[in-house]
């Protein structure tokens, strides 16, 4: 049985006999018995193991090291000691597979995150990367949730990809050419798609192909940046998650950003309460109050220019200036959120700072755009309303100089029953950042893939 | 309001008003009066609304065209047609995107499953394809509820990678190269990750670093094989599922594998009755029997050597004889379920003939490693338990002359508290052909990457 099931029901054995399998997280071995912190990483916290020389393999238990895999069967009883409810007193204890002392992950001391880097491969076994590494798959498990229980269906975008959604992401190239033997310019239509293929930097334009059949879909998985950026939060691949909705405009969008924003954090609340623990107590002092405000809070909702306007009044020193028609600096977002004590809405954009799919306003100058901004993490998703108007589009991309041919099953969503619809995107390592308090997005991606950097 | 919420409750809203989004599926405007098949795309049969001439712009109305997308404001009633229960006495019906006359889905015949490719995009549209990706969105669900529910950790597995899990596989390279100005042979370690990478085919391997850490883990995601194949069942870029079980032996990881695909096919049937209707009435018929009948079979468990055997003995004139020490072939595939009358499990293959990193067994011949074999869709899942023994693991790569440097992280897994431990891949696209009856893999994923095809 898993630890996590015993731990939750743990009345209902007292006092029966249990089998278990599972790690030494760490051994205090004493002359005529020893304790074992025990786990199978289930759950964060495990339960400790009692033995006493009783059994026929004392003295080999007594020697095994930290990280063994073992197997125990016990009987469950209240502790007598402090520090913990419940234990397991062992009738039996046998190895599984043994661990030898140079194994880097020692009860003593902790190591830094920059030294767990180096052995990715065994940081889930740590206490934090264990914690960080469930509130991934916890996290990933409520956004399904939040929108397969919402009548959203879930769409697969291609990761491999003929087009380039903005436009102007640095992209990675497909190939199967023999790289080795390219004379002069390579012959594209030699490769194996026939055609220059990259990696995806966004599923939205496929997406919204969806929601003109299904009103409401959704994407997540993977997405790549050829971006070559050594920062805390660029990494070259990551998860996006990108929902698209149909006869929806840039207030309903908005809705759904906050209701599914509150809905995770709350999910990952209710379900990981050792995990937050764990964060606010040695990673972000606050984390949990953080977590709980951002649920009950009330999104604020205002323009950028309004936005501008109060931080060209504020009694601040800044380093960038803010200006009216351009883009907001990180010491910007952090005072507008402070400013309004909660997460702050920033819509209707520039339209010349932001992309070419976007509403266009009837003044001629903003775009129906929105940026979410939270205190202690920025923006953390973006979104618009895109411009489902056929004309208005068409021009747009011709001001910008887009090719028109390779998008053309994009532009006919707008003649073949186009409608208002809106959408938006969401870094999921960017929400595990806000949830964790581990402030390197190197740490929350079990490989992570940075300029450099590929292994395993 | 969605269709679908509409019509779970549909007698809550009984002659009351509601309003609605959606698009016309099809169209019989009457003198005095009119029907639209109305629908959302939230559900696969929508609902039938009705106008007649009191509407102000009747007219209008009854000149739309089919995929128009209209908003509908109306009175639930009872039908005094048949065909339907219930439908829209309209009040209001205003267009939101009206659909040219060339709109290629048009209601009259049955547009070829080839000419739906040509239009990927719209092909979602169809009653076929809303089913088909509406069932593949359900079951992408139910296998994450399965194993959430059961304390597995989701672990993404990196899809950019220098390593090779099968020694084999026919890899796409990723690269930020500038391709038309390589001079002679290529320098890797001027590359964007300072070597060679490329696309995953399995994650196999790294998440056995978390079966190592969290005891269950599973992979949901893409994975590549750079195949020139143009087969009905080989894509290029596919979805798969990986489980990884510490401490869980061959017996185990079959009644894993037994029971997730139980409880997701039974998953399917409760959630996407109609779709299945309409695969069960089009596309394949029976198969609505073959679903429930998987749910409730026993699954035969037996040696590679005995189903040899059986093969042999078979009155079967047999277009690839069977051998022992050998693959078997699709007609044997279906030659042995039909025998055992449900799904078998196929175990203790030749090890010559399977992966590396199989547990050798003690006749020195077989590895403990099953394939998954179901009627009606030949080979659905394939597992093993995984060699634990560095020593032997160790030789076996050498046997295959295999860079265990390059590897060293997946040996120490062996050395650190290693443990027996199994798991076992399932082709997403697999199982949906299974679901669905739609036999050819370029028509359950919405746009298909095979060779010479990425379009989108």
């Amino acid at each position: 049985m898993d630890i996590k099931d015993l731990i939750k029901d743990i009345e209902k054995y007292l006092n029966k006999e249990v089998t278990l399998f599972g790690w030494m997280k760490n051994h205090r071995p004493q002359k005529d018995f020893g304790f074992i912190g025990f786990n199978d990483g289930t759950c964060q916290n495990g339960i400790q193991v009692v033995y006493d020389s009783i059994l026929s393999n004392f003295d080999e238990i007594s020697k095994l090291l930290i990280g063994s895999a073992i197997k125990v069967e016990g009987i469950v009883v209240k502790s007598e000691g402090s520090g913990q409810d419940y234990e397991i007193k062992a009738e039996s204890i046998s190895l599984e597979g043994d661990c030898p002392s140079d194994y880097p992950l020692q009860a003593k001391g902790r190591p830094t995150r920059e030294f767990l880097r180096e052995i990715a491969y065994l940081r889930p076994r740590t206490n934090l990367f264990n914690a960080v590494f469930r509130v991934r798959s916890v996290a990933a498990y409520a956004i399904h949730k939040y929108f397969q229980e919402r009548n959203y269906v879930y769409f697969h975008a291609p990761l491999i990809t003929a087009s380039d959604c903005e436009g102007a992401g640095e992209m990675f190239k497909v190939t199967t050419l023999d790289l080795d033997n390219i004379k002069g310019k390579v012959d594209y239509s030699k490769d194996f798609f026939g055609k220059q293929a990259n990696l995806t930097v966004s599923g939205q334009l496929e997406a919204e192909t969806f929601a003109m059949a299904y009103k409401k879909t959704y994407t997540f998985g993977p997405t790549f940046r050829a971006e070559n950026s050594n920062t805390k939060t660029h990494a070259n691949e990551f998860w996006m998650i990108e929902p698209e909705m149909a006869f929806c405009d840039l207030e309903e969008d908005m809705n759904v950003m906050e209701d599914m924003l509150k809905y995770v954090v709350k999910y990952v609340i209710d379900n990981c309460p050792n995990e937050l623990d764990l964060f606010d107590k040695f990673v972000e002092k606050g984390l949990k109050d953080k977590l709980n405000k951002l649920v009950t809070s009330k999104f604020t909702r205002i323009d950028h220019e309004e936005v501008i306007k109060i931080l060209k009044e504020a009694d601040v020193k800044w380093e960038f200036e803010p200006e009216y028609g351009e883009d907001i600096a990180k010491e910007h977002e952090k005072y507008i959120t402070e400013y309004f004590n909660g997460p702050v809405f920033i819509k209707n954009w520039p339209k010349d700072i932001k992309a070419f799919y976007m509403k266009q306003n009837e003044d001629g100058k903003t775009v129906a755009a929105v940026d979410l901004e939270v205190p202690g993490a920025g923006e953390l998703m973006g979104g618009s309303q895109r411009e489902e108007n056929l004309d208005k589009l068409v021009t747009r991309m011709k001001e910008l100089d887009m090719d028109q041919e390779s998008l053309d099953w994009y532009l006919n969503l707008r003649k073949f029953g186009g409608c208002f619809h809106s959408g938006f995107g969401m870094g999921f390592e960017r929400l595990l950042i806000y949830l964790t308090g581990v402030d390197n997005i190197r740490d929350v991606i079990p490989y992570p893939r940075t300029p450099g950097n590929c292994e395993y």
